[in-house]
């Protein structure tokens, strides 16, 4: 339906640039909403206060519990409930200051409040970085599964800044890290050559390579999204790991596992898949860098037919076919929508296996 | 942000002809929700889910009590809880079939469910014949205010039969009416002088002339919205005589009023508000054929103080400007944003007077 030429404009500088980037994207309001967690308010909530004030935007902090049990009804219906008891008009800007909860949260909020006011991301974790803050996906989780209300949103400015990257815990590092080898994985086998070279130093946070790897996965993103942004074709490519990822999450409870930890697992999962499918493609190449990141134990103890009926009820399901992605060479995945769910099956317990 | 060409896709065709209409759409699934209210679901809900049944369309019929009331959150989560549990995906049509209320509830579902499933209005009132169900504008109310939360959002197809209106109550009928002569006034002089010449007719459902006059008003709506269809300039004259009318019916209750009524209501204090700010409008004329549109007693038992609140939380205000939409001759309308609030409190006089 829509055939728009699309840009996504992302800033990668400082995070007292925010004024100007709100500027930039063409908004003339006097107030700012700013929606964060406790964890990012406490970190950075007075500095980015701080940076409006004297530029005008009387800020309005939303601050909200860290942790996917955020993105729900309720917590986007407070923040609805507290933006118009507050007053805003469609000019206002909305600022989402943290990870993917926030980000897809407050997204969705800023794509509903008055039908869609001005929205900036300011991305505070590796996964947001590099992936969930790029594209547009805003949403909220349902009993029934993750995301499965939510809206396509542009935000008119992102600004990534890579030394926040600095006050993140090990895990949600080792976690969006992932999401980083995903993109080298399905997109671009130069980026995966560099994480094959430098993965002590990402894992250390060296300065320098973070500086340089951030842009360069973020840069995967975007140029995927730009060919697909209604998610029609290409896009799917990105849910590489993903369709296993939702199922174990789902399954195991959400915040078992991060939505890192369950990709790096489901990736696991849909490299031996693709082993099966595609003679000659070097899984193990690939899953040695996979498996670097830390998975909690917890698999094993997962019913398979419980894994299979999430599967189902994902939002990539075709007329009821499971479609997963694969991959054939490193730098490039291919949808296979012909999968017999026996085969499906034995994934998972190969996974629970080697996993725990 | 958004520069699309954009068209919108009416059938003016009988009702049995939805599934040729979900077809033409590209939809190839072999399943289809079907919101409604009560009182439609009683007229047509049978009649439609026949039509879908051989067409391989098995419909999943979801009924909701008729009224403004309906359109909340919880009645969106219903629909949403609904729709997940019987297994949508992401090709799933979700069909509105019903007033403004089913198609800005419905729309606003299909909007988000899974980011966006297929949409198809079927407006079964004059006034989502000739307005609501045409510009992709879709949403809730929320206790701050009318359609509050919302999301633009484009419908694949439209299937407008002028046959349904025949069932409507008379008081529907005549509320549709305040906004088929609201087109004629803002935007189509033609259509205003046949609003003058078949009045009678029309209060009376003249067969020939109802289907002459529904798709000649649809036409300025398509007009209109197909230059701005995200409200940023143009699109804001169809707000004539609603930023009083939305303003009446929430200090009222919603329910007191049909929103045509408050838009009548709300019609007669902009022409009055219209002929002062331009000099030779020839006011009289035009409000003899909105006056015309029976409204209940009872404004002027309402605060001026009260209204002129509500009148600020609009969304069409501006950093707190109020801003209205007036007309300076019939068939054109313009946007003034420097009305002082006296005047506009005196306006509220002239129409508590006026309409008792």
């Amino acid at each position: 339906m829509h055939t728009t030429t699309m840009s996504i404009p992302i800033s990668f500088a400082p995070l007292d640039t925010l004024p100007a980037v709100i500027r930039s994207g063409g908004v003339e309001a006097d107030r700012c909403l700013v929606v964060t967690d406790e964890h990012v308010a406490a970190l950075y909530g007075d500095a980015v206060c701080n940076s409006l004030v004297p530029k005008g935007l009387e800020p309005h902090l939303i601050v909200l519990p860290p942790g996917e049990a955020t993105k729900s009804q309720d917590r986007l219906a407070e923040i609805c409930d507290r933006a118009l008891a507050w007053g805003i008009e469609r000019g206002t800007p909305l600022v989402a200051l943290g990870g993917g909860v926030v980000g897809d949260l407050a997204g969705f909020a800023a794509a509903t409040l008055l039908r869609g006011i001005p929205l900036f991301q300011v991305p505070t974790t590796l996964v947001a970085q590099v992936d969930s803050s790029i594209g547009g996906k805003t949403g909220i989780n349902h009993e029934a599964g993750k995301n499965l209300i939510g809206a396509f949103y542009r935000p008119i400015g992102i600004l990534t800044d890579p030394a926040l990257l600095k006050s993140l815990p090990t895990r949600e590092w080792t976690s969006g890290l992932a999401e980083v080898i995903k993109h080298g994985l399905i997109a671009d086998d130069a980026l995966f050559t560099e994480l094959e070279t430098h993965m002590e130093a990402l894992f250390d946070r060296n300065e320098s390579v973070v500086e340089r790897i951030v842009p360069h996965a973020a840069g995967v993103k975007v140029r995927i999204v730009c060919e697909d942004e209604f998610e029609t074709g290409l896009r799917a490519i990105l849910n590489f790991g993903h369709t296993f990822a939702h199922a174990i999450e789902k399954v195991a409870g959400y915040g078992a596992y991060t939505h890192g930890e369950a990709v790096a697992a489901g990736m696991r999962a849909a490299l031996h898949l693709s082993e099966y499918k595609t003679a000659g493609f070097d899984a193990e190449r690939a899953d040695r860098i996979v498996r670097r990141i830390p998975v909690p134990p917890g698999l094993a103890s997962l019913s398979i037919a419980d894994l299979m009926d999430a599967m189902k009820l994902d939002k990539k399901v075709s007329r009821g076919n499971i479609r997963l992605v694969l991959i054939d060479r490193i730098g490039h995945a291919f949808v296979a929508g012909d999968i017999p769910s026996t085969l499906i099956e034995k994934t998972w317990a190969f996974a629970q296996e080697a996993i725990g």
